[in-house]
C-alpha cells in the first residue's frame, strides 16, 4: 500500500503471483445470467442440463473471465498506471460448476513497445484460472497498456 | 422459434445480424464492480476519475464484453448445438459511459474443422459492439464450437 | 405486533389503509429487467425510448405490481392466515418513471365463501397504486384466501 | 429477427408457442423478496415453513408472474407495436419451489376492438406456466394493446 | 399503522418486542460480500474454510448486523421521529451459517437527555439477535436519537 | 502479497493507513435497502425526504459501516489470523448522500490481552470514514481478535 505505483519499466518477464480463491456459487451463476442477459440453457435450465453430458448448470465463460479479473484486482495494489488494452486469446479448457473454488495464476510473459504511442508500453500477462483440483478452467493472454516512467523518444 | 436449431453446416460466411440495444446505466457499472470484485478506481471512485482525462466513471471492459454476449443471446434463437470455444482477440477502442446505448453487429467470418474432433466445427464470429454514435467500443473474434449435422470421417 | 393474526371473520368491507411510499429508481428498473428477464426496449433502451411519446425508459408493469405487493406487506402485520389466491383484474392507467414515488391505497371490497373449501374464505382487496401527483398508476383486484376462525359446516 | 414487427391484424386466434425453461433457484426467491420488499414468512422464514404443509420456502406469486413475462419476452421477437394493457385473471394453482423449472405455454384466445381508440386493438393471450412435471403453477389472461396496420374508421 | 408516531416521552424502559424471523441463505452471504466488498476468505472461499474449525463459509458480522436492523424496521411502525445516533457495543458471540434463521429481541434499557440538544432525547435499545436454537449470534447496544413531544427548556 | 500474515505481536500502536475511495451511488442505497430490508423513508422515499432538513435520500448507517469494512479489506493483505471480535463505539457525525466518495483512515490505537484466551490478543483499530470534503461520516472503534505467534502462558 505504501509502495508507489509501478511503471512499465518496473515489470519483469517471469514475475508472477497467485490470487486468493473465490468459491463459485449458484448465486453467482444466477446473478451473472441476470446481469449479462445471457440465459443459455446450459446455465439456467436444470432440466435441459440433465440431458447433457455435464448434467447440471455450468458457469458462463464470461463469469469465470470477469471473476478472474476481479481476483487479480484483489491480489495487486490498485495501479492507476495500468489500463486494459485487450486480450489476445481466451480459452475455457474445463467446465466450472457451482461449488468449485477458483484462483488465478498470473505471470508476465512479454513486454512490447506500442507502435505509435511513446508514453505507454504493452505488457502481456498470462492469466491461468485453476479450480480446487488444479485443473485449468480458463486461460487468458491479457494485454495491459502501462504508463512509462520515461516516455520513448 | 419454430425453426430447428442450426448445425455447423448451416452457417455461411458473411451471414450477419444486429442485436437489440441496451443502455448502460450507473446501476450496471456498480453491479458489475460488486459481482466481479473489480473495484478499479476508473469504475468506482468519482473523485479519482475527475483527475483523469475521461472525468467520470467508465464501464469495465468485462461488462461491455459480457453484455455483448447477452445481447447476442437475445438476438438469436437459443441454439443447443453451439458451445463457447473461446476468443482470439478482444479490443476496447473507445470508452463506455453510463448513459451510452450499445448494440452488437455480428458476422460469421470463418469456418474451420477442429484438428481432432470430427463431430463439431469451429466458427469465427466477429462481434463489433457500437454505441449510439456508431463508434466501436468493443471488437471480439469469438470462436464457437458447433455440432455438425454429419460428422467428418 | 402484539395483536394476534386476523381471521377471515375479522375483515370488514370498507376497511382501508394506505401504505408507506417508495421511490422508483433507475436501479429498480434495471434490477427488474435483469431479475425477470424482460428487456423490452421500453424499459432498457434509452435510444428507442427517445423515438416514443414517453421519451425515456419506463418501469415494467410487473415491477409496479410486485412493489405494490411489497408495500402492502410493509403496511400490514404479517398474517400467516392469509394466502394469495389470485387477481381478477390488473390495469396500468398511467406510466411510472424513475423518480416517481408510489404508495398503495388498499380497501376490502368483497367477502365470499369458497365454493368447496370450508376452512377458508375469499376476500377481494382493491389495491390502487398512486404516484406523488395522486395519479393512479396501477389498479388491482386482489383475491386473498384467508383461514376462518370457525370453518363453515 | 429479420421479420418486420407484427401488427394487430397479423395475430390469429389459436396461434401458440412455448417458451424456453428457467429453473427457479433459492437465489431467485431471495432476490425477489429483497427487490419487491415482500418478506412474507412463506418465502423467507424456513423455521415458519417447517410448521406449514409445504415444509419449505416457496416462490412468490409475483415472482412466477414476472418470470413468466420474461420468458415470453425471450420467446418472441421484441415487438415495439405491443404494449401491456393489463390482466383479467391470474391464478396460482400449484406452488413453486426452488429447484423447479418453469416454462410458459402462450396462446392467442381473443381479439377485440378498443371501445374508443381506433389505432390499436386488444389481444387476449392466455399464458399457462407449467413446471417440469407439467403441472400448471400460474394461469394468466393477459391483455395486449397492439398497433393496427390500418386504423379503424 | 393508524397510530401516530411515538415521541421520546412515549418510550418506557423495559418495553420489548421480538421481530419476525429471516433465514440467512448462501445468496445473502454472496450478495453481502459483493455489496460491501468484504471478500474475507471466511465468507467466500470454501476451500480455505475446510481448513478452519468452522469448516464452511460463515456470514459477515456486518450482514447479521444490517439484517437485524432490517428485521427491527419490519417489526415497528416506521417512525419518522427516530434517527440513528450510533452504537455503543456490538458483539458476535456465535457464528451464523447459511440455513440459520435469525430474529431479534429488542428492549429499551435506558433513556438519557442529550447534553446539548433540547429537542431530542437518547434512547438505548438492546438488540439481541438469536438463531433457531436460541443462541445469541449478535448483541448490540443501539443509541436512538428521538424527537421529544415537548423540548426541554 | 508475498508477505506472511501478521500476528498479534506484529501490530504497533500508531500504525495507520488510508483505504482507497468508493463513490456511494443511488444503486448502493437502493441495493442496501433491499438487502437489509431497512426501508426507512429517510433512505427510500424521496417525497418524505423533501419535507426533511436533508431534502433527499441519505445512505443507511449500516451501509457506510459495511462499506468501510469492505474498503479496509481491500487496503490490507487478507490476514487469516484476524477475526472480528466486535465494536465498542460507532457514530455517524455527518450524512452520506449518493455522489459522495468515502475512504477510511485506519489506526491501531490499543492492544490488550484477552482475559481468558492465551492464543489471541485484542487489537483496537480506530476507523474514521471521511467524505471527499474531509468530513468524518463514520467513526468506529473496532476490536480485532488476532492470533499470537507465541501464546501467553
Amino acid at each position: 500500500m505504501s509502495d508507489e505505483p509501478k511503471f512499465f519499466e518496473d515489470y519483469e518477464i517471469g514475475e508472477s503471483f497467485v490470487t486468493p480463491g473465490r468459491t463459485i456459487t449458484e448465486t453467482d451463476v444466477v446473478t451473472h445470467a441476470m446481469h449479462s442477459g445471457d440465459w443459455q440453457p446450459h446455465h439456467t435450465d436444470a432440466e435441459f442440463c440433465k440431458t447433457q453430458p455435464f448434467k447440471k448448470p455450468i458457469a458462463h465463460g464470461t463469469l469465470t473471465f470477469a471473476f478472474s479479473v476481479g481476483l487479480i484486482f484483489r491480489a495487486e495494489s490498485a495501479n492507476p498506471n495500468v489500463m486494459n488494452y485487450g486480450y489476445d486469446k481466451i480459452r475455457f479448457p474445463a467446465l466450472v460448476f457451482p461449488g468449485d473454488t477458483i484462483k488465478v495464476e498470473v505471470k508476465i510473459t512479454a513486454k512490447k513497445d506500442h507502435h505509435k504511442i511513446k508514453t505507454h508500453g504493452l505488457l502481456t500477462q498470462t492469466e491461468t484460472t485453476v479450480n480446487q483440483r488444479g485443473e485449468t478452467v480458463a486461460f487468458v493472454e491479457h494485454i495491459l497498456f502501462v504508463t512509462r516512467r520515461t516516455p520513448l523518444d
